[in-house]
């Protein structure tokens, strides 16, 4: 249910976004990829809970919303988004089954990250593919600029970006419309949500990362969804948990810089790979977290697909 | 037994192509490596059930057979390969004792992609080995060509060595001697060759894959490997076990081409990782497939240490 | 205590480092890194043993020493170097629960090689750090020289030199002591250790691996890690163990090659990922070497967080 309300909000966010660029493959793409996702997911028998809390659904909406977006309009991609689509919903049910079942780790949006890295590597290697972001370059010249420090006004628009982010969404109007629809939700994700934002634009900042990618929300959005995962969705609140949140949003503030450093050689996104992998790492020890500690927590939000 | 028998085929077709080519260093490698590598499974212990069914030997010819591919005769050549062998026996049980016993994923031939491209790569660093295949690159200029659909015979010679390059025969005949040998052995495993070689040839040249690549059977292979393993070896079939084996296929065509593109900066072959890779992703879930759904199936093939 | 030990010989041996090289920032780093590793031990509620053990401390020193030792001095590298070592506690507590407690594999300095790579990868990111290891290349020069073998002083100080860099310890003197202690600790280590650098040295000669490479030392400290893991810390000391430690101090030099070739184009230093990678995939089959063949063993070495 809730889970379906953020769909339709997701959905409604590409669609805006599509409205804007007047390019609206992103948008058909993202419907297509979440009908062929469930379709997928109703064949194969994956179990009803994951299916109706939008597990499914969700990855492949993320695939079919990646692809246009990355890999230029053809025939052969809208045949490459369907297969993409549903190969999300196979890798999906293969995270459910090795690390949520085993280690209770929440398969999350690692499943889209995984696919969409293997298919727009393999876009290149096709003719009737054409990938659009930067191709496989070898770093070198590396950021080596002093600090950037934007005004307040910009500040604040950073602030808001990096939340509008997490649904693709560039301007900072649509992440203030939205910070204040997850406040309306749940006053503890709000604020979680808001100091996730905060924290990310200092500490990208004071590190002295690219200006323009700071600019874009592009080091915000995987440690909101870090700090949000941490903070709220998959862990008891308490005041260890949010000192616990806190080092995991600044931790995916580096494992996002280490992720564009690593995949640039191969021409790949990082996607949300520094939201999953900051996200596993720090589920993975959950039982220390639980009300008896040294005793395995079955957290129902995972256990039942939950997903942020 | 029937391993012993499909291990026989494939010493005697590398030996039919060692023949041809006048290079026996193919061959040399992949007797010894089956020799050292079911002789340390011996030392070390490992299940029985699992060295008669060939699984470690099956590892240990591929590592034999594929160092001499990619590196050039030398005396270090020959150690490496008895400890590549060796190793391979190793990464094997190791798979075993995880991969299998946790989730019931079959090892299959992960253990010799690990162990040959950590030799391969390997290589690169020793002045007594030189690396014959194309080293480390940036890939800039990927294929961008139009559509390239051959004519209706060499069709038909891509069909058959889609099937040959399985065992790394390159020739059209000896697909097709191999597939007459999959029918007599099991109609529904030689339907289901034949139907993942076509569906394979017809995915490569719609999307465009480099023409040389595809008339040589190599995005052939992996998926017909794909298409064996989820449709006939590992899952009960069914028309819903056909569906997902089908969608396997055409899912190894793009992997293939996505561990192309990201193997080449490292100078590394991709071996049998696309068909490894989404083996894995598609075996992972199979409760799904299960009789009863829901309840963990353990398959006697997988148990037994079965191999594709 | 036994751990207490070695970690203080550990930190005086990188203090004179330090000493000799006037560049206190790798000492510095050290001593932040286990305070803060082990005050986040404390803060999440990690278990007791493997506190006691020093198993946090022990990675999260390695990060401290690790970053000042490839990133230059600024002071950003400080706040670096402390969330990276509260990272390294989380990543350690995740590999205990998910390769420990399901496979019994120990997470060994893995959680350090996993935090460092990061780092230094997102350090590329960053204007306030500065990167002073080789940049991302594309390794085209490979050596393909003939064999060049030192004379009998210089294999003796490289045999040295091979035990003295398992602590970041590039002079001969240095190694020299450090076996003599491990002799006085234990003859059984004394006598692995000795074994493991002569098999590495041997091995890295007659291979053909970079001369430079091979005098400082950096061929044999992972295979020396490796063959006493492998021999005398994780298994029972048998003759066939005795084999298998063997061959992994063998592969660990083949391995320690095909990581050096693998991160370069990533810009990135191995650290002990060869010492890590050869232990886990020899260890995983654990079993098969235990009193009882076929019942899984838990080592009390592994379960209260022994190190090596």
């Amino acid at each position: 249910m809730e889970n379906a309300v953020t769909g339709a909000l997701f959905l409604g966010a590409i669609a805006w976004a599509s409205y804007v660029s007047h390019n609206w493959a992103v948008t058909i793409g993202a419907g297509l990829g979440v009908i062929v996702a469930t379709a997928t997911a109703w064949v194969i028998s994956a179990d009803r809970p994951s299916i109706d809390a939008g597990l499914f659904g969700f990855n492949g909406v993320l695939v079919g919303a990646a692809l246009p977006t990355f890999v230029a309009n053809s025939p052969q991609l809208w045949f490459y988004i369907v297969i993409g689509a549903a190969v999300s919903t196979v890798v999906t049910a293969a995270f459910s089954a090795t690390l949520t079942r085993s280690w209770g780790i929440p398969g999350s949006t690692g499943p889209f990250v995984l696919t969409a890295w293997l298919m727009v590597a393999g876009a290149y290697a096709f003719g009737g593919l054409r990938v659009t972001s930067a191709g496989p370059a070898l770093a070198t010249e590396y950021a080596q600029m002093g600090l950037v420090i934007p005004d307040l006004p910009e500040l604040c628009k950073i602030f808001f970006r990096n939340i509008g982010q997490v649904f693709l969404l560039g301007d900072w109007i649509s992440g203030a419309i939205i910070l204040v629809g997850i406040f309306i939700a749940s006053i503890r994700a709000g604020i979680a949500t808001a100091v996730a934002s905060a924290v990310a634009l200092l500490i990208a900042i004071a590190m002295g990362a690219d200006p323009e990618t700071v600019r874009q929300g592009l080091y915000g959005f995987s440690p909101v969804l870090a700090g949000l995962a941490v903070g709220v969705i998959f862990l008891q609140p308490s005041f260890k948990v949010a000192l616990y949140a806190l080092l995991a949003t600044i931790t995916c503030v580096f494992v996002q810089a280490g992720f564009d450093v690593i995949m640039r050689p191969l021409g790949l996104p990082s996607f949300t790979a520094p939201y999953v992998l900051t996200m596993y790492l720090f589920i993975a020890p959950r039982s220390l977290f639980a009300p008896h500690p040294h005793t395995p927590v079955e957290g129902h939000a995972i256990t039942k697909g939950g997903e942020s």
